[in-house]
């Protein structure tokens, strides 16, 4: 059972919107272990649109369109499925009934133009579509099955859930599972040079690689009769992973370095501060947009100026003098400052050089402290790319040097 | 000259992210003129990659493809277009020497998976890509020039514009020209009101609205036969809408909030700082996204623990005891205590109540203060939404009224 998924609008191929019913299409299809191999978009013509549904059709088993069912003269789904399918659009008198009861129970009149509505492709079914006004179309094009919904996400959604997915699951027989382990430390080609022979001879379960934020995901996707086969499935290699990735691996699912860093602190009864300089407080961001963060974190001090380095955090103008503000030991003053204005166990501090012009040091040097009540750990490390990737892959290091100061792990190992 | 988009990704298929890079592409070739038909999604899968290749050459003048450029084994797309293209992949020495030298200038080894990026079909020439490793690479397949980019959207946007794009536009016989007018203090449905008439009537140009973290944007497109003509067609229906609106608009284009306040303060030669409770450093980073934000911005105290707002604010405990964290007494407080630790001429300080769990005041309530020179303002807001929404919302709302204060624009005026 291969599904196709096409999207109707203009508005989408001018990027005034981003096509996020595709998106959701396709998570609910692979949550219900439906094959889906190609999505397309095209505007709101009949001629283009016409076409789109014949290719489909003659690839898949079902396609799932979503716009074009609306009241108005761009909407021509309709005509481009009785198209597609060789018949011409007959006017339904029992869907003009129901249009003209659900606008009289929401106590307005129905605007004459909505009757369109209630027109089908001779020969198919009405999907009803408790959310709205626009019924779906169902309907038989070639070898595929063809469900029509509306582009209102809300509405689209429910007669998804509720009338496409089952009707199609019912001629399916699998589940598929994902799991996801993040890594962190090596970039992605060395991270698939070491699993290639498992990502070759992937099959069930299949692997895949995602770079995101200074970070490689590896997702295992398993297909099976249910859930529980699929995680039968998706265990050995997942040990296998982890086994060679060791350390590397500092999460998986939905547990961000953010999450990890404040179970890890929770853990040995820690709270934790920051202090940035080149980052201007993304780390602080990103650990305050964790709900709940408030039972570890204390504050940070941005100090971006230099004399904030001296007048807050304590740092010796010497010192500064001495190394640059980019510099271990300028970051490790940082860091000791920051624990004793902020009363914090434990402070992860950054500085850096992230452009546009160079500050001491080459542009995307960053140096990282973090200081515990068991000890001083700093490094620094050459980013790549412009000012906002070097701030964010920046703000990743320091989270994820905190994390590895947290659990004992050594910075040199990843 | 008619364009097709291609993206690359199991993982769009899967739904794990959004086509992003679908809508920005399409977004670029409206604004140049181009015309655009059709997108397409497929996965990291050679066979199927290369029919949609193979199916969107015969429709189209140009393609542009996104993603598996990558240096992993699920990379395919050098070879799905070799085989579309009919042709060998070959090895490009003068490649694989770009590419060691930029992993040398970064301090790292590369691994030798890399030099897959050195590979491109035989009679294909690269695309440069100063953002990052994966080259991009350009064929003639059937009727089109095909243009293949990293899925990465930073990588992909700068050789879009810069490579693309004007090799495409050089053919194209219309430009399409956008004015973007950034509004704030009314929402999205009363903004359309004042508006209703010029967006009834128009054509060309064309008005749209977007709502996007706060603000609304009010987009004017025009059609034109060159820039000059473009920008005479947009001109009173800018100065209309610039006449309606008044002190709502605050910048266009590219004038963000962050841009415009960094201006400002140039203009009087302040410097400024940032005192934040609920939005955790969200301040500080949106102002230091723009480069040379230096020149003005000192540093921030992120107080998110009570105590830290006493000790290294100076916040009276009397203070907090008798209004709370969540009040105009102890925002203002936050900003004069900031205005004197970071040696700043302005300060805007932020607390509130974000969520999961309501602070004293109801979940969304977010108190600014904005201290100067000349005085002290502080108002607070009740915004709806999630915690991540929340924060996003307060920290524009900070932002908005930094800006205002250092235009002398009246707080309650919009």
């Amino acid at each position: 059972m291969s599904v196709e998924v096409i999207a109707i609008g203009t508005e989408l191929l001018l990027g005034q919107i981003v096509n996020s019913n595709a998106a959701h299409i396709g998570e609910r299809l692979a949550e219900a272990g439906l094959d889906h191999y190609r999505q397309s978009v095209v505007g709101d013509n009949e001629e283009r649109m016409t076409a789109a549904i014949l290719e489909a059709s003659s690839r898949a088993d079902a396609v799932i369109i979503t716009g074009g069912l609306g009241p108005t003269k761009d909407d021509v789904t309709r005509q481009a499925l009785a198209k597609a399918a060789g018949v011409s659009l007959v006017f339904d008198d029992e869907q003009a009934k129901r249009l003209r009861e659900r606008w009289h129970r929401s106590g307005r009149e129905m605007p004459e133009s909505n009757l369109q509505q209630a027109e089908r492709p001779e020969g198919a079914a009405f999907i009803l579509n408790p959310k709205g006004t626009a019924p779906g179309i169902r309907i038989r094009i070639d070898r595929a099955e063809v469900f029509a919904l509306p582009g209102v996400p809300a509405e689209m959604h429910w007669m998804l859930d509720n009338e496409v997915i089952p009707a199609l699951a019912g001629e399916g027989s699998s589940v598929v599972k994902s799991r996801l382990l993040r890594s962190w430390g090596e970039p992605e080609s060395a991270i698939g040079e070491r699993l290639a022979d498992l990502f070759d001879a992937s099959a069930n379960p299949t692997i895949a690689f995602l770079a995101s934020g200074g970070e490689i995901k590896i997702r295992i996707t398993a297909k099976a009769a249910s859930i529980a086969e699929a995680e039968t499935l998706i265990a050995p290699i997942e040990a296998e992973i982890r086994k060679r990735l060791g350390d590397r691996i500092f999460g998986s699912d939905d547990e961000t370095v953010e999450v990890v860093v404040l179970d890890a602190l929770a853990e040995r009864g820690w709270t934790v501060g920051t202090a940035e300089s080149a980052t201007g407080g993304m780390v602080a961001t990103r650990i305050t947009s964790v709900p709940g963060a408030s039972r570890a974190y204390r504050g940070s001090v941005v100090a971006y100026d230099t004399a904030v380095k001296e007048s807050m955090l304590g740092v010796d103008s010497s010192l500064i003098a001495e190394h640059g503000v980019v510099s271990l030991p300028v970051a490790e003053a940082m860091a000791h400052g920051a624990r004793r204005v902020l009363g914090a166990d434990v402070v992860v501090a950054v500085t850096g050089s992230a452009g546009p012009d160079p500050l001491e040091q080459p542009l995307g040097t960053i140096v990282v402290a973090v200081a515990t009540p068991e000890g001083m750990s700093s490094r620094s490390i050459r980013l790549p790319g412009d000012r906002e990737r070097v701030r964010v892959f920046a703000s990743t290091a320091a989270l994820q040097w905190l994390r590895m100061s947290l659990q004992g792990v050594p910075w040199g190992s990843s």
